[in-house]
């Protein structure tokens, strides 16, 4: 079984972003929200039949691990109002999409995160989502769009809302949203930025010491960690901290979201398998086929088939086994529907 | 010869920074600035030959383009005269060492930027610098230290600057400084967030046909960006760009500040060997040796002499060509003090 981490339902009927629109018009002209969007069974089902379902079956994968189109979070427009009732219509599509194709989907919700606002604000959503079947979410630590002023993961603002994903046992995604600073790229710069930004905030800290269970994924594949691995070994151990292996161990993970052969082959060569979790966020960031392969850019299936660093047990744990352990919800999940 | 184009004086004598801090003292309580620090040649020799030039000697490398302590630079302190005048008092102590050691090093400025501050008002300080013999600049792409709130490096904003850059014939590093920002942590994230944040800026724009013959570094291997080549490479291309290869050939170039040896075989396999400056950037970021190779892991010049992606024309480029290529005042400046 392959089972893909990190897909976003980016092809969603356009009656979905078109009342985000709405939403943000209201707020702005000070009246209240539009009624929520009527999407019909038949309009998902041809969206996810053409777009992810497709793609998941052209490139032989099995189960998505689908969330709310995470440029589209927004985080930073409107307040938390606006925030908790987008998070809701997000987190409903895709709870329908679920429901539609539960064999080939399971569910990772979007949070009502603001800027300001305490993310234990946040744990009532997550609650409502997990009761739906979901096993994840995605917690953006940029809640600004760009601008990094949050406190750092490790800060004790983010505690209660660790509480609760512990108490669930579900693990999170940290994932910026759409960028809002004119000095970054969305998919280019502000999301690799905001990986390699989460994984320096985790190392130096005793984040783990008072949550052992607590897991994050760092996508991207960990935006420049891997390629920096000697600089971040040095910079632990100069700090009196034990080797990047111990430290990520039981708690944070990388997603293989890296287009292209020398990227993964490097990925597979500094990271343990234990920790890679496979993943090509399509329909998503970069669209379109290589010229130089053939290949679309985002079929990392392809770069972790040929890659010379990772033998049969080591895929069959980047595929399948570590997306089991991470996401412990989803064997309950998967029986049930199966 | 081998040319490490990336190396900052962070062994000055102590009254340099002492200094420092009482200017910033000065300005918080609105008084003038002390006098400036009085430091002697025996003091810089013996910082230098305990130091850099120790180092560069166990390497077995020769000439250092030598600047001011990155981290140092301190743009988001204080206000443009504050700047100004730390960036003299900092070049003026460059160039003592490279009039003390005209074989081994040769001078890169610091910059008097400021946020919200016009970058052409750096031009004087620039072209001061360039009299006494420096070849080069560190350019801060976020003076406000860590909100990335500066326009983007291709907007008009910076444009009187890269005017002077080029008719002086200098290239800029970009380089960030300290990190006031708490989400961040300067070495670790902040550095590497800001090279690929450059790179991204760079790409999709067309600054390089408004100055053809513009040359920027991007330091620390390019942050996230050769791991990431199959990612902006699908990005250009969706953009109706053509491929990196040609976007970056004759304007952009990547040091090999990369502390191990799968990252410096990652950058060889997918920048141009055209592409890439040998840069140490000791003593530095990530002191200290790798319990695991029982070298230094700034020691980049093993890596390059090790990686099985370079032959030996591509060693030349990168130890010495490319840099006397990109710094084309090191040509007149080598051979005057040859």
């Amino acid at each position: 079984m392959i089972i893909d981490c990190h897909g976003h339902y980016t092809t969603a009927p356009r009656q979905h972003e078109g009342w985000r629109g709405e939403q943000i018009e209201a707020y702005k002209a000070g009246k209240p929200p539009p009624p929520r969007p009527r999407i019909t069974d038949d309009e998902i089902r041809e969206s996810i039949a053409n777009g992810q379902l497709k793609v998941q079956r052209e490139r032989g994968t099995d189960l998505t691990i689908f969330s709310p189109r995470a440029s589209g979070m927004g985080h930073h427009i409107g307040d938390e109002s606006v925030s908790l009732e987008w998070s809701q219509v997000c987190n409903d599509l895709i709870a329908r999409v679920v429901s539609l194709f539960p064999q080939n989907f399971v569910g990772v919700c979007q949070l009502p995160q603001s800027p300001g606002v305490p993310p234990k604000n946040a744990t009532a959503e997550l609650k409502r989502c997990v009761k739906m079947g979901f096993i994840g979410c995605n917690l953006n630590p940029d809640p600004s769009g760009g601008y990094f002023n949050a406190p750092p993961l490790t800060d004790k603002w983010w505690y209660p809302f660790y509480e609760k994903m512990v108490e669930l046992d579900v693990p999170a995604m940290i994932h910026v949203s759409g960028c809002c600073n004119p000095a970054m790229h969305t998919t280019g710069s502000y999301y690799l930025n905001a990986d390699t930004m989460a994984f320096m905030q985790l190392i130096l800290s005793d984040l783990f010491k008072d949550f052992p269970t607590l897991k994050l994924i760092i996508p991207h594949g960990g935006g420049a960690v891997p390629f920096h691995w000697g600089r971040f070994r040095g910079i632990a151990l100069n700090n009196g901290r034990p080797e990047l292996d111990e430290i990520i161990k039981n708690n944070i993970f990388f997603d293989t979201c890296v287009y292209h052969q020398p990227g993964i082959n490097l990925l597979a060569e500094v990271v343990p398998a234990d920790n890679i979790l496979f993943a090509s966020e399509m329909v998503g960031a970069v669209k379109g086929i290589d010229p130089k392969s053939g290949h679309y850019f985002d079929d990392t299936k392809r770069y972790i088939d040929k890659s010379p660093r990772l033998d049969d047990a080591a895929r069959k744990k980047i595929f399948e086994g570590n997306a089991r352990r991470v996401f412990s919800r989803l064997k309950t999940k998967v029986t049930a529907t199966a």
